[in-house]
């Protein structure tokens, strides 16, 4: 029984160096590392979300590349990562998708670089996500982090990577790669 | 008694689609990913290795953007990350820098993508790091992976992170994160 798992990656709203809402810009290889990751860890989809328009289009312009274009024909082998990849508007969107395809809502997970009361151990979703098949929607924020809105309407929040009275300031790049080697790493 | 790990980016000698060995062109984001990784695990420093002059001089811009010049005003904390960063025209430079400073010439640990015959698995070199403190090196390669010659003249070979037999074909920030979370992490 293989677990149904999704990640999100919301650049709105996020959280600016001075704790403002923003939204950031998409980066090209943001698309790429994560969608590797998530074939990698036999993801069952990948959501850019963004609100701008801007963004929308230059996100289904990279994937067109790399499904259809000239990409795919020079790494034949990232197809098949780009086919996980979705954009979405809103996390409720992405949240709407997983729940029209599966018939079931998702559990939705956030993650914080700081340590936040009630936070769920890695080893426990481990666990449950062998226990139970999901689906699951892990959220990743970037910028300073997910606003608090969104770790708020999440059903759990994930521990930190690291020690956060330390340097903790991981690219969300190697933070999604280590999240999903420690949920679903051999 | 903390362990002594440094980490070693190789753009030569490595191979091409094609099985050919080539430099590849170093990725702004590669230093800055793997260095932030890097300070998060508390690494000793991480070398970029080319032989290209062009690369190193860019190499050595980018670092004083981040070091000294407008980026470290903008982003404080990546200062800390960035002055772990070296740039070495060979692999063997960066292990004698190594052994030049520790004293002792550092165990030297190759990685790879693919299965290859007595590989140490992640378990077996977290206990050794826990155990000895080195200095130990960990040498990733760009491309498609490092050149034979670069892991026969290796102290070991670490396992694949993933099944390879299946799809693996994770960016080299990702697997950089992952593999320092399983030998280093909490």
């Amino acid at each position: 029984m293989t677990p149904e798992v999704h990640i999100a990656l919301v650049h709105h709203p996020v959280l600016n160096k001075t704790g403002e809402i923003v939204a950031t810009a998409v980066t090209n290889l943001d698309i790429h590392d994560n969608a590797r990751s998530a074939r990698t860890y036999g993801l069952a989809s990948y959501h850019i979300v963004t609100p701008l328009d801007a963004q929308v289009e230059l996100v289904s312009r990279i994937l067109g590349h790399w499904r259809n274009g000239f990409g795919a024909r020079r790494v034949p082998n990232r197809v098949d990562a780009m086919n996980l990849v979705r954009v979405s508007r809103t996390l409720e969107d992405v949240i709407g998708e997983i729940e029209r395809d599966a018939g079931k809502r998702p559990f939705v997970v956030a993650t914080a670089a700081r340590r936040l009361p009630g936070a769920l151990r890695y080893a426990e979703l481990r666990e449950r996500i062998g226990r139970e098949p999901g689906p699951y929607l892990i959220v990743f924020g970037t910028g300073y982090g997910l606003a608090g809105s969104v770790i708020e309407a999440a059903d759990a929040l994930l521990e930190p990577i690291g020690d956060p009275g330390d340097w903790n300031h991981l690219s969300v790049r190697a933070a999604t790669a280590i999240t999903l080697d420690r949920l679903l790493g051999l």
